[in-house]
């Protein structure tokens, strides 16, 4: 089978994204950590659906309303809330066939300015093999969409939309002509022997050790744990598999 | 002599720019391809100021007021204008002893967008040797600040980022906490090797290929041409060197 050639493109931060150029695409949302990585964990572990909330208002809303709530801020649980943002706390003994809402702020803002685009999936390291073998069955251009950190570039992201970007070019169905998608694939390309070492450089890496919150960073960095592929329908991320 | 630890930055695109964050810094406004080229290469030839336009009514009335002027759009030299924006225009017959107003949409706004800074140089691979010695003798925090193409990020402009970086980390005055920092270092050093042939591939090179433009592009790659550094005073950019 010939495939049309796809564009495949690439976003290092919400403040760079263009929606008008990515109505007809898939957009991979990417926040690896730990919002993707934890959403991916969720679903992996039988979570029925996430609602993604970007504010503490909207969370405190819904945990009245008796959802499962995940959510803190700077690195403290909120009282309200059953638990933090790590993908550790979304074992299946809390999450199975549970709707939960998950309070990100990077990666609800990305989402929501996702929203015109075609369908939006959910990718990191844990599920990249499955978004991969997804991705090319669909005949649809691809935007890889970093949600950064406070509108930053941030190297974790991007390694990992290289990685991603380096698998789909390689199959001949896909073309760039992004900048960024190359240099995150070179990027990828100087991470890709020892990630862990890599991403220790990494800003936000300091950021998460200075919180104690980086327990969870060797996880994230693992591919392969889960088939599971989150994607949006009707306001809320469902599991693409069963 | 020791020197108090710099902090050194980068930013990949005008959208990303935090001008609050810069205000005691050395901003060094970076657009290889072809705006920052072309200024050191006009100050390599002798000439005494360049006033940078955005607009082309702007760069119009100048040649009203007897102003040599530089602008281009789309590739095409602008009617009233006495030459295009490639460095190869800036000859010392044109230039020596002249002050010339050069019309660039990314260069100026990036030159407005860091305006508090505490300087503004310009910076290209001509006259990277000098600026780092400069630099390096300023006790100031330095912001790597690329024009990037419409508000993306680019690779010619962020390897230059990269190559410039590096030797200022190297020198121990200087720390990073900053990805994009990292992330242009380390294309950098994907670069090196031979950086023409990695400027092949980006879509700059592809643009000013199909526009027949491209012709300065090896040129523009050339270290240590110049001794020139382009700093702006009272609105013009004068250089710092006789």
């Amino acid at each position: 089978m010939t495939s049309p050639l796809r564009k495949l493109e690439t976003c290092f931060s919400p403040a760079l994204y263009e929606p008008e150029l990515h109505e007809g695409a898939i957009v991979v949302v990417i926040d690896i950590l730990r919002a993707s990585s934890a959403i991916c964990t969720a679903f992996a572990n039988g979570a029925k659906a996430i609602i993604p909330v970007s504010g503490v208002d909207e969370a405190r809303d819904y945990k009245s309303k008796g959802y499962l709530v995940a959510a803190e801020r700077d690195g403290f649980v909120l009282d309200f809330a059953d638990f933090g943002n790590s993908p550790f706390n979304f074992t299946t003994e809390r999450v199975k066939d549970k709707t939960i809402v998950y309070s990100t702020t990077n990666g609800t803002g990305i989402i929501n300015l996702a929203s015109s685009a075609y369908s939006i999936a959910v990718g990191s390291f844990l599920n990249i093999d499955a978004l991969f073998k997804w991705l090319t069955g669909q005949e649809k251009n691809v935007m890889l969409f970093c949600a950064g950190w406070k509108n930053r570039f941030n190297l974790e992201d991007t390694i990992f939309a290289g990685a991603l970007a380096e698998k789909l070019l390689q199959t001949g169905y896909y073309s760039t002509m992004c900048d960024s998608t190359l240099a995150a694939v070179d990027l990828w390309s100087v991470a890709k022997p020892d990630i862990r070492a890599y991403i220790e450089k990494a800003a936000q890496r300091t950021r998460l050790r200075d919180k104690k919150l980086d327990d969870c960073i060797d996880f994230c960095l693992t591919s392969g744990f889960t088939e599971r592929i989150p994607v949006m329908k009707n306001g809320q991320l469902v599991s693409l598999t069963e």
